[in-house]
């Protein structure tokens, strides 16, 4: 992390003045200025201190025998690109690993929320991340996850934060906000714990998040909006957008790797005619394939430019726009004088290849790839081993016991629908074999057990599910499991369930395949059920090949990962399933296995 | 002042949500959306606690019993407007009688520099116009003073500040940031003590003001950008607004009693093409005459529209641009929930009546008149008295002695330009009678003096001055004298002199014109020698008369009084007069007056 503004002004003033030499100079870009919105050209960059020293038509007089000079030779300057709302463990790597992926594609700033961790491991989870951050050569900035868990009363996550520990983290270096406020019935409801965690943000002048997951703009939202939170990462039409803006938040457009929220909200720019200095965009969720595939940053502003927004204007939403939103923008988000000194040079704005990239002064990717040293970063003990299943299952444990006596019950089966994050609450008639429910290939029914793994209690919730299509002995077992993160399995056969879930056990978490007894595919995922340690790349392809092992068993269901690991997300309607049992999230409360 | 958002949020959740009534609600005006940049039609409001509660299509959920109705009728509303920097002490009144008179023109908040003060009185100055902003209706932020005394060297004033005072300041809660950074070359050159404070106010995380007066854009405008300076309202042509954005500051663009520097700059947005985000609209200094007469932001957002800036526009650089940039814009600068509830109603966009003003909810104004109970701030006994002569002067106090023997001297002579700030270095032929330099009426050359007035010494520095056209045996005094604020005598008979000097230590400072033993005019400002604790009407009324007295003596020059109280400005070149001597401010150095 460079120094201050104030403790490198000296410095700065040197070199702006030519008393002293710079160590960079960066000659004859076109400056992508976005406080003017103008590309100016033959412009020449002085760097001094990982900070901006001058702007402006001619650094000669910054240059000295030891300075490095990069010649621009016409292309733009373009400040690094900053991603507005993002959780690091959708990519299921480290926040250095994150890093290391995205910074070729020209992302110097990250505001992440590490909502997942803080699931599993509470306050220190979120500590682990914020301090790993801090190393980084590029700007990692953390918002204090504001609800975990995300249903209290429906689930029991590894941990709780309250108002307690918002406030004490609020006075931790690089928290910068509160992560997005996904209890928008709370806050309408006025619950004491989330105002009470706005509040201490607000009283520390930071930035709340938000999260308002409903189509419903009448008076709920106007409540949400008057109980604080700033900005609103979950529109996806134009008038969502438009709603934001005009009541003073922030619209945050997200083109994540399954989220598609950019060209409908956009219009309220290219088509109506809103000003665009409240938008900014984000990726909230990239998986490693993704960061390793298709970009990061700058795949969302490329898309927007696509969408017939000016590149200039693009550029503002993932710069300036952002770093002004979090009180930031003396410090980033452009290249002036002051600023920490990031940026990309490209030859082309609209098609953005990201030619060199540049944090805090230093030289950190060229054409795609990192050419920086960044040591891979080794999580403590206590971040590890944190499956505690208690004992070995064994296929008995996913056994469902139907009522006394019946030989067909009707069960509550969780209905998955393609590329949608809801699920149907559906029901079925199942047959039962020596009291027990069996399953049903024919109608696609399977089970689905949630294993408890923060308390070691051997508790196995049982349910049944339906919409994966597998269609031969099998189970997928995964302890990314939102948001209280327990173990998901879903299967045909309650052996290979047992040995999917034992095997996660064994590598301290991840996600494994399983048919007639042999592991197909497996993603450890050691810190905290949630993150490998190996490279994006690495991740990319056992990731792949997880899905691959998934589509062997018969699932041709799009993102059927995604479908799976949401299973357990008992605040988006319509059942789920918890530790506490089976959750009907129209109603917000446990129901029956049973009709 | 409201509670803050959090403290009313509970409140303003239910009155958004219909549970509970507000307090006032406005029906069916066009919002003018700052944030959008949308007019928006058919717009409710609901008020609770001073703060906004609900703004949209419908607020009739809101309205219970003892709900105050408004009905705008169709027309708009409109943020109240701010002042994004200004000196109250430019208007001789207290920063009540400064609100006093503003509010029935649109002005809601005011970023005030208590300059003039701090140089009498030093930090308990600050303090007491601090206290005093607090206790008003509407929001009054104070930027620290920055460079008390201006030309430290070359003048002592009645007090200093420092980086200690600066420090100890940023604590206040309603200090906004560091005051306007008028050392320049200090910032250049790294005086310990400028950018001492400017890290004091950038640890605090407040917005550093800035001033650089020199149409130079080159090194040295990077050196002090590079210093830290967030803004600036020097700027007068149409490239010091660009050079200004460009670089990452604020423009802002000034429309004062005598400053017109709106009309060039704004071009920059208008014909160039500039994002107009980074523009915001001040006044500076204005006269109690323009603000009876002739209006206060109101006229400045007038103003800019006339030039062809949208009218949307030109209200963005007066609320939401200024907001912003001073970390305010979750607090003030849109009507927007959550926010304080300051806000116009005008049936017109362009030519801006003010038909009514609130602020914090309440109404204050009504059809140019104040309808609310505003009552006048006494100010302690520290702050009168302040005009410490140590004796009574009389006329042989101001001899000037010619060098032994000389029966002529070329003497050196401040010559004052009609409508501009710096000074002529001239020279001039005077006669010497009885060992006496004479004055020389037929070429317009009378004396100057300084009367040093912070610390009793009784101490008189004479020169002489040319520019006025005094006709006739007279002297005007007057101890608004900038900087330092001691007193300036300017007189063709130090009989006159001596008795307008006397006077002034008797009321306890202001401005008086003498002719013949008979005192013309007197503006009485007991408080630090600056302020009256009159109504800005009574103040406008007196200074008015002064004028005429001025011109009743000789003197037709624009702005006389003006040029008066700036003879003592060590700042400006090229020749000025302080309690050390006279100085030459092309040199930054005492000189002698005999050349």
């Amino acid at each position: 992390m460079p120094k201050t503004w104030f403790d490198t002004a000296p410095k700065l003033i040197d070199v702006a003045m030519g008393r002293s030499p710079a160590d960079t100079v960066i000659r004859k870009g076109r400056w992508v200025n976005v406080h003017s919105g103008e590309i100016i050209p033959d412009t020449d960059i002085a760097i001094v201190e990982g900070r901006f020293a001058y702007v402006g038509p001619d650094a000669s007089h910054a240059i000295g025998p030891e300075t490095k000079l990069i010649e621009a030779n016409g292309r733009y300057l373009v400040p690094g690109l900053c991603d507005g709302h993002m959780h690091v463990e959708s990519g299921m790597v480290t926040v250095t690993e994150f890093a290391r992926a995205v910074i070729p594609h020209g992302t110097t700033t990250m505001f992440i929320d590490p909502h997942e961790i803080a699931n599993v491991l509470g306050l220190p989870g979120v500590k682990l991340m914020h301090d790993e951050a801090a190393g980084l050569p590029i700007n990692v900035l953390v918002q204090m996850p504001s609800c975990v868990p995300s249903a209290p009363g429906l689930e029991n996550a590894g941990a709780s934060l309250g108002v307690a520990e918002v406030r004490e983290a609020m006075a931790w270096p690089n928290i910068i906000g509160l992560g997005e406020m996904m209890n928008f019935p709370g806050v309408t409801f006025k619950d004491e714990k989330m105002l009470g965690e706005i509040a201490a943000t607000q009283a520390a002048h930071k930035t709340v998040g938000g999260h308002y997951a409903s189509p419903d703009l009448g008076l709920p939202f106007h409540g949400y909006v008057a109980g604080g939170p700033a900005d609103d990462h979950e529109g996806t039409r134009v008038e969502d957008a438009i709603a934001r803006v005009r009541q003073g938040m922030r619209a945050m457009l997200r083109l994540g790797s399954a989220w598609y929220d950019v060209a409908a909200q956009i219009k309220a720019v290219t088509e109506r005619g809103i000003d665009p200095r409240n938008f900014i965009l984000c990726t909230d969720d990239s998986h490693s394939g993704t960061l390793v595939q298709d970009g990061h940053m700058n795949r969302v502003v490329r898309h927007a430019i696509a969408q017939g927004l000016k590149p200039i204007t693009a550029i503002q939403m993932a710069t300036l726009n952002t770093a002004q939103h979090f009180g930031l923008e003396r410090e980033l988000g452009s290249i002036t004088p002051g600023r920490r000194a990031d940026l990309i040079l490209t030859s082309d704005l609209t098609t953005l290849p990201i030619e060199m990239v540049i944090a805090h002064g230093k030289v950190l990717a060229e054409n795609g790839r990192l050419t920086a040293d960044i040591p891979a970063h080794a999580y403590p003990a206590s971040a590890r081993d944190t499956v505690k299943m208690g004992r070995k299952l064994i296929g008995k444990d996913f056994d469902i016991e139907a009522p006394k006596g019946a030989n067909q019950v009707k069960a509550r089966v969780i209905g998955v629908i393609e590329n949608q994050a809801p699920t149907k609450a559906l029901e079925r008639s199942l047959t039962v074999t020596q009291g027990l429910v069996e399953m049903d290939r024919a109608q696609d029914v399977c089970q689905i057990a949630l294993v408890e793994r923060h308390r070691a209690t051997g508790q196995v919730t049982n349910g049944f599910v339906s919409g994966f299509g597998y269609d031969t002995d099998c189970a997928v077992a995964s302890t990314v499991a939102h948001d209280s993160h327990h173990m998901i399995v879903v299967g045909t056969n309650k052996d290979d369930m047992a040995i999917a879930a034992n095997k996660l056990g064994e590598v301290g978490g991840g996600i494994v395949v399983v048919s007639k007894g042999k592991v197909l595919a497996l993603v450890e995922l050691p810190i905290a059920g949630l993150m490998s340690d190996e490279r994006a790349e690495v991740v990319a392809e056992k990731a792949g090949r997880m899905v691959e092992a998934m589509r062997h068993c018969g699932c041709s269901l799009n993102n059927a990962y995604m479908q799976h690991s949401l299973l357990a997300l008992v605040v988006i309607p319509e059942l789920r399933i918890s530790d506490i049992g089976l959750i009907d999230v129209t109603r917000f409360a446990k129901t029956e296995l049973f009709a």
